[in-house]
């Protein structure tokens, strides 16, 4: 299960919570510019936009967990088992599979208004990557600066949904999320006034008491309705630094804490990682499950022009000072 | 606003978040063993445990928001507005004043057990420690490894409570964050089953969804039942490294997000701190809202047979690798 | 707004709320089997089946809120303001006015089954009865003592939904309270125990503590999970006479209550009937605000064989002994 | 566990709902003037005020569990169970036992100010009226058409609050209730606005979500909340006929369906009857779990000089018209 969300402020920020109950060899991946990007039933992209992201390598080839591109243009895959529905070959569309899906948008596309070109002519094809490596069943936030929209390969079809809210969890559909949000409407950062009945002597007993009924367990419903009410709440001075450092604060809020969420294997589901992108610049920050100092990988600090995946292993490493 | 929360595991771990609307000159301060603690009305302790915790240095005396000695007794002050009551002089009692409990339990008692006599003879005494720095209303939790204990002097007087969850935060009394906790004991963990009646088809669509109705908003009791569910269902390995850094991530879930909480005079309430004492072995590790990286000090590392108040300024560079 | 579910204990039960600010002329009316229902685009029904249910009779004309028929079919329509969509005539289908709908279905059909294949060639058109009497934006239930569906005019056309909870209440769509309902397969009657934590102390201090999360508000979402769980968990002996009382108590408990409930206008919505229809035997009882004594009318003793309305004006006279 | 409330529309009604697993022999009793009212550690009152009630009768004594003076002076017994502490004789008071309070206040005042000399000397005797008939843990609402207090008789001693709501249901003791109201002060009947955040496009889907929060189980928590929410909500034209018959809407809402709550010895509570009584006119209403239909009992239809108990079986035919 896993949180995304979008933040702008001076900058474009994009950002996730990876939760499950196990790591899938997952690092900082940087793609150049000339790394040729193989498609099972499109052409090879040889050149296009460069992109940082977390991925898991396999036969050289990465396979995004979420990603930004040089332009400013970042995308997610989060878990939707149950209702993700991938499809045979279809003659008249672009047939891509899952796994092939983040870097098809990425390479080729500066805005979200350009990916939705590409979006429209997609099938999302039902392959593997390999027969060891299971398809997981996905959906996707896709953003730049101004916009937000969430993908949806259902068993009606693809689903393009416009997203407000710039957030994204888990099941069920993003629809019922959008609605379920409007149960939420009633609640307010304000300090708390009596609307129970005006007759009666009704005070609050503390500040924060205007947001009761805002849900704090993990399930992905309670999770998207809490991290929008952060998020739409939140402040920051707009430098780079308390940017990101409220970024995460927001993901960490809405975070697996390990043992508190059992799986029906009875196994630990918990925040593998947390990222934070600086989608303007290009930075990529994390933190993982270990170690909750914010780590930075700079796109820029590299070089881009190349054919060569750059890989960053995380730094698991608790760092104290 | 606060939370505060212990958790053994190996060790015992004694913590808070401190929630306020500005800071107010907060600092890690070591006192040592031969540091004379004057006080109103009883005699100067000249000879005593060392301490390390938060406090505001003002007149070369340390006004401790929360400390842990060097036998591994931990004490917090928690904001109680509204509800504490401070008293006249009486004549039979130890008459303490408010910012001087911390003091006068931690540098005489070993565990909870003897502190409790010296408690029961406190008479919580209503003066301010200068007429610039008025008293703050508060609430005490009082913790070593086997037990904590909860101190509130109210209109009827001082109160000692036991504390089975080990939490406390602000807001009402201690008597009902007890009694509202029972409200809560049908959430799980657990991956959730359909209890609702087993003839219609209900399964969970996501994991998490046994703690639904957990609060997920900042008011005292709503931050009170999630500590206690994180805490007492959080895995860490046991090592130094992973309690802290779970210790921190429950603090995280707990805190205020700066935005989110308006005050009356509409300002903005947000986590200034969060600090994890390590109470076995004396080391205070803390983040700053502006820096989420763990700061660590080790009591140990320091000359406690001094008389000289040993301060640390805060970090609050956001430290990013 | 309204409310409506199904019951079954020995005889089947179909029946509803009326939630609205203002009434609309109803009376209890039965339709006897040679009464010629007329349809705007389809030929006249001469010979039908006879039905008893709510409604206004204009022109000569019953527009049903809801009815059940002497075959015991039932079926009502609730308000589906913002998402209701009728559309204008189409060629190869069966065009039906919103209005028409509840005729064209019990005059004809037996079961849901038999329902569904007329359902399947529906169109729902677009045209008011009369100019002074608009159309209202609806969502149906129909029901017969083994199922349950909802039949739904969106955007995207005609939707026929599985109703296996037997309750319908109104926005958002039927889909939405079907994936919300999981939400609360936690909750349950029985006797609550501690799952939270086995190592502290959490007891009860009540029964009913097993359900606390069933939400108690009048909004359609809360509603619908409310009247769920209680109809799941309700206990009638099974004569008619504490079928019908207990029937009527779920009615009851997710009923508006006057002043309770604002409209965007600022007018009062409350529960104008609540009826619950044997629909075994064709017996309409029915209570209303101003009277809360059930009122019993019987299909069977009038005359079904004939061609003209008898309509029944609703007992309001509060009675009581 | 049961539910009581007050409520003043010219005239001033006082009821509420009995709830238990089974009954207890209750009837409608007046007992008249001159009837003697014997007492256990007091002189035997000859002559009083008549009063009207639900009460078994034992031993020709009436125990009342509920009851209105003719001087419009109400009180009720509700369960207190884990909470009721009763007390050994005490000297220099007045030793009541539990069963006697009613009689004892309802025959000497004529209002709440007028019973609080009395219950401030009174100490709650720790006997049974006899051996097979235990006493009920209880605390006790009175209320007269100015003002309502709560009488606790707990392990501190006697507790008399003021009850600024007019509400009582069971445990915990009536301050954690008045805390806990704190907690829904941000509900509101009114039609809801966007609070959360004016830059997201929220609106509600439906009339009633300004009190999206609103318990709706039927622990004795959500009780008292739902039934505070609609009393100080709710609208009635001022009519005897409109009064009372909105005044069971209410008790109907925080009613228990039977089956729907388990004691721990897996019984069925459910709601025995539900009482308004106009406490101006002495006109007791009720109705019962088998029997809707509102039945009446007038206090001025009888011979209130007399000597002898008039007693009314209850009316569990199921009125139906």
């Amino acid at each position: 299960m896993c949180t995304s969300f979008t933040y702008v402020n001076q900058d474009f920020y994009f950002g996730r919570n990876l939760d499950l109950d196990c790591g899938f060899g997952e690092e900082v991946v940087i793609t150049p510019r000339q790394y040729p990007f193989l498609f099972r039933h499109k052409e090879t992209i040889a050149h296009h936009y460069a992109m940082i992201g977390m991925a898991t390598v396999i036969d050289n080839t990465p396979l995004y967990a979420e990603a930004v591109n040089e332009k400013g243009l970042g995308m997610a895959g989060l878990q939707f088992s149950q209702n993700a529905v991938y499809f045979p070959y279809k003659e008249d569309q672009d047939n891509i599979a899952s796994f092939e899906i983040i870097p098809w948008i990425l390479s080729q596309c500066e805005t979200v208004k350009q990916a939705r070109q590409l979006l429209e002519r997609i099938n999302v094809l039902d392959i593997a990557f390999k027969d060891s490596v299971p398809n997981s069943p996905l959906h996707w936030i896709l953003a730049d600066k101004d916009q937000s929209i969430v993908i949806e390969s259902v068993q009606e079809g693809l689903k393009i949904y416009d997203n407000p809210f710039g957030v994204l969890t888990n099941n069920p559909p993003f629809d019922f999320h959008c609605l379920n949000m409007q149960q939420y409407l009633n609640l307010t950062k304000s300090y708390p006034e009596n609307r129970l009945n005006k007759n009666i002597d009704l005070k609050p007993y503390a500040v924060g008491m205007g947001a009761i009924g805002l849900p704090g367990d993990a399930s992905s419903v309670s999770r998207f309705v809490k991290t929008a009410f952060l998020k739409h709440n939140l402040y920051s001075d707009g430098t780079e630094s308390d940017n990101v450092q409220q970024f995460f604060r927001v993901l960490h809020q809405v975070a697996m804490v390990k043992g508190s969420v059992m799986t029906a294997e009875n196994k630990m589901d918990y925040t593998l990682y947390s990222c934070c992108i600086n989608a303007t610049k290009g930075i990529y920050y994390y933190t993982t499950h270990e170690n909750s100092t914010i780590q930075k990988i700079n796109i820029q600090d590299h070089n881009l022009a190349g054919t060569k995946l750059v890989q960053f292993p995380l730094n698991r490493q608790s760092v104290i000072f």
